[in-house]
């Protein structure tokens, strides 16, 4: 039995996530969908991550098993001929039965963007959250250096959130600008659910200066979700990459 | 009477065009029927550039006219709160009453983005052209050395376009590369219908090994349209601003 990674790129502005959902589009169903015409049997994909519906990927890893001897080529450019334009598989690879696009990942990349100007950018609406007062960088960078190392992420996650454990490795928290579209590089072992969302919420009250930096140590410190900040919303989060032992699989 | 230029971005994905048609969305017809809420009155608006539909904008520059003594915030904000998502208004200004955003403008500056990568690119899919061959720069900017200066490019110009002289002044054309987005960024005094496109398709031919650059310089020569290449789909040109003696009014 093959089994086959794919690297998944998706626009998630009219999907509903990745995870399937009775009714809905949804990055999961499209590859199962034609996946099952592809090869003329069905195979569950399992995914890396469980982004949410608008969330976007550049790096998705994704996993299916096949006994056909199609070749590699063919199942790449058969997926991205029929596949709808908000999907696209960037590559696809043999890897070994025990590989496992969740369990076997040692790290992710996430990337969360912000338009900091008071007019909505029209051409940036699908790939930003539109803050309209400028952010400090500053206090934002000071509150970061809490945020860094493992810790028991508990207020940071949402209320449907299921994880056993809420400690969580956060390696790195890149703030950058490029114009007006501020970034957040989070970068981590793992993330709980609305994680990502909720940190640039709350690190956006930082820069607005509603909040101290001290108080995001306080927040991580209660371990209490109503303590922290706005879940910010989800076209302005991209899964950037997946990483796998030291090596990240993302064509980025 | 007031005369007020507006700076418009817009998404022109669902757009279509600027110029005003019978049961279309266009930008021109969604700003006049906007001003006419908001004014109480009927104006017409005039634009810089009649860009297709499908070409986006971040510095369309269009002006209108009213007695009405409404300060300019309250038309921006106004305008901004009743425009659909795809359009909004980053600044306006009132200007002189013999102030005409073409005729007085002295230049313009497009970007066209070509994704020269072999697999599409959802996120990418409407802001770039999608040639899936890689492009040699170097032919292209040799290619380039041709096309500035004052010309003749009836060659580059669309069948429909009736401009009375097809003489041009190309100041400038910047081949630039952010990872497989290959940019074109094309200044000039003005430009005639479809001219950036068919630039763009007829340097991505040189790009591509399938023309020589000296081959530019005769399709120049020839004045005829069947010589030049390819017209680049819509999607990947932007007008990023207008210069009006010598200021940019773009906020870009």
């Amino acid at each position: 039995m093959r089994q086959i990674r794919l690297i998944v790129e998706y626009d998630g502005t009219t999907l509903h996530g990745w995870q399937r959902q009775r009714g809905q589009p949804t990055v999961q169903q499209h590859l199962e969908e034609t996946l099952a015409q592809i090869l003329q049997h069905e195979t569950p994909v399992t995914g890396a991550s469980r982004t949410d519906a608008g969330v976007h990927a550049r790096g998705q890893v994704a996993c299916f098993r096949t006994e056909k001897a199609i070749p590699l080529h063919g199942i790449r450019r058969g997926l991205n001929s029929m596949l709808p334009p908000s999907i696209a598989i960037v590559e696809a690879a043999e890897v070994p039965a025990d590989f496992h696009p969740r369990f076997s990942a040692t790290g992710k990349h996430y990337r969360y963007s912000i338009w900091t100007r008071a007019e909505r950018s029209p051409l940036l609406r699908d790939r930003t959250w539109h803050h309209p007062e400028a952010l400090s960088e500053g206090p934002m960078r000071e509150a970061i250096t809490h945020l860094i190392g493992e810790h028991d992420f508990a207020a940071f996650r949402a209320a449907g959130c299921t994880a056993k454990t809420t400690l969580r490795r956060v390696e790195s928290i890149d703030v950058d600008r490029v114009g007006d579209v501020l970034t957040l590089d989070v970068r981590g072992n793992a993330f709980l659910r609305n994680m990502v969302r909720i940190l640039a919420g709350t690190l956006a009250e930082v820069g607005a200066g509603k909040r101290t930096p001290a108080q995001v140590a306080e927040i991580l410190a209660s371990k209490d979700r109503t303590k922290a900040g706005y879940t910010a919303p989800p076209q302005g989060l991209e899964l950037v990459s997946v990483r796998y032992d030291g090596v990240r699989p993302s064509p980025v």
